[in-house]
């Protein structure tokens, strides 16, 4: 198996292929270096390829009217771009440019024969379909935690800035002691703008660590040193 | 057209679908309500459903040997659960137990039905790979967005932090005076756990906003106050 079979089969639009059909996509396919700021395509060009980055990251832009350039997305290592474009019924332009933003590693593949290869195997469109499925709701699952993650971190943020004000001695008793703050939750939603449902799951989630307590409307702070630590490790 | 049908033409997986397959579908779709805490399917039943919430939030969790239930993902409204198992070749079991966490209103799809629709035809399936494929470049690029965002609000965080060890008289002066951190970017970096790639991007969004400035290695804040604005509105 060559060294660009392999590579392609870590992907899900690949993952599931037969290895006659990789090893025809790969014959067809071609890796090749891009220092930074090199293009790959430009906007409107007729679209007849789709790209692997097997290194580096690549930016996707788009010309407004005016000339300037807006960067849609930026595109990582083990991504695939312009694939999109395949499963269009017409012949389809590229609607951005894309540009290396440092140096890359890139495999160039052919829309035709990933088409042709679609076309002749309604089994292949269904093992897509499903590796696509499971791949969007890990994504959904890592938005999720990503969200999650920063309401927890502006949170505990957030508490650690009350501190002084209730407490005007930050004597040494201060980084262990009990601390009940006096603000309801609601206040504290619209203050962090994190919706009340994305704070509820934040606290319950930082109370299961035991950085933080809940005393009816109030939050009680078990330990100010473990909270500050939490914001370095997170 | 139904209720149910024209809630379904707004999700990717039935938006490029002909109003006469859409129309068969919510024909033999179910809309309904549950309160908080009641169970959709159970893990190892046989799946012959899909699902679309419509309103609220449902937990999917799966049971380890010794009988605890580790929550997987939370579906909310306007996405689908249990779709995934349509495109495999084999009849599925669920993998997983569905229970709503709130007030749910949700529509159950037959996974036969839609099944049947892509095995007559290619140009659904391509379709439904089309909006899949742009869906998922969304989502990457939200996560994207959200990383770079967390980055962000953390270096704030952290530079605000910094201030009084270089500043031990906290006067007027210093909330707007220029403070130059003898702190490098790679140390920065690892402290707060942030990829250097990362960082650089967060830095100069902060800096082209003018809430900092660069200064060879070193990172200059402008004024305080804008930093300390700038976290509690985002």
């Amino acid at each position: 198996m060559s060294n660009i079979t392999s590579i392609l089969k870590q992907h899900y639009l690949f993952s599931s292929m037969s290895d006659e059909d990789l090893v025809k996509i790969a014959e067809k396919s071609e890796m090749f270096d891009l220092k930074k700021q090199e293009s790959i395509f430009f906007q409107g060009d007729e679209a007849n390829n789709f790209y692997y980055i097997v290194d580096g990251q690549v930016s996707l832009a788009r010309s407004s009217p005016n000339g300037q350039e807006k960067i849609i997305e930026i595109i990582k290592k083990n991504e695939i771009f312009a694939e999109a474009l395949i499963f269009m019924p017409q012949k389809a332009h590229y609607p951005v440019s894309a540009c290396s933003l440092e140096k890359c590693t890139i495999i160039k593949l052919k829309n035709k024969l990933l088409k042709e290869i679609l076309n002749d195997s309604h089994k292949t469109s269904m093992a897509i379909l499903l590796n696509m499925a499971i791949k969007l709701h890990a994504l959904l699952d890592e938005i999720d935690s990503l969200t999650l993650h920063g309401a927890s971190y502006r949170l505990v943020s957030f508490l650690l800035h009350q501190i002084p004000k209730n407490n005007i001695k930050n004597n040494k008793e201060n980084e262990t002691a009990n601390i009940k703050l006096d603000i309801a939750k609601n206040i504290i939603a619209s203050r962090l703008s994190i919706k009340p449902e994305t704070l509820s799951r934040s606290i319950s989630s930082l109370s299961k660590r035991g950085l933080i307590k809940i005393d009816g409307k109030h939050i009680v702070i078990n330990n100010k040193k473990s909270l500050q630590e939490y914001l370095f490790n997170n």
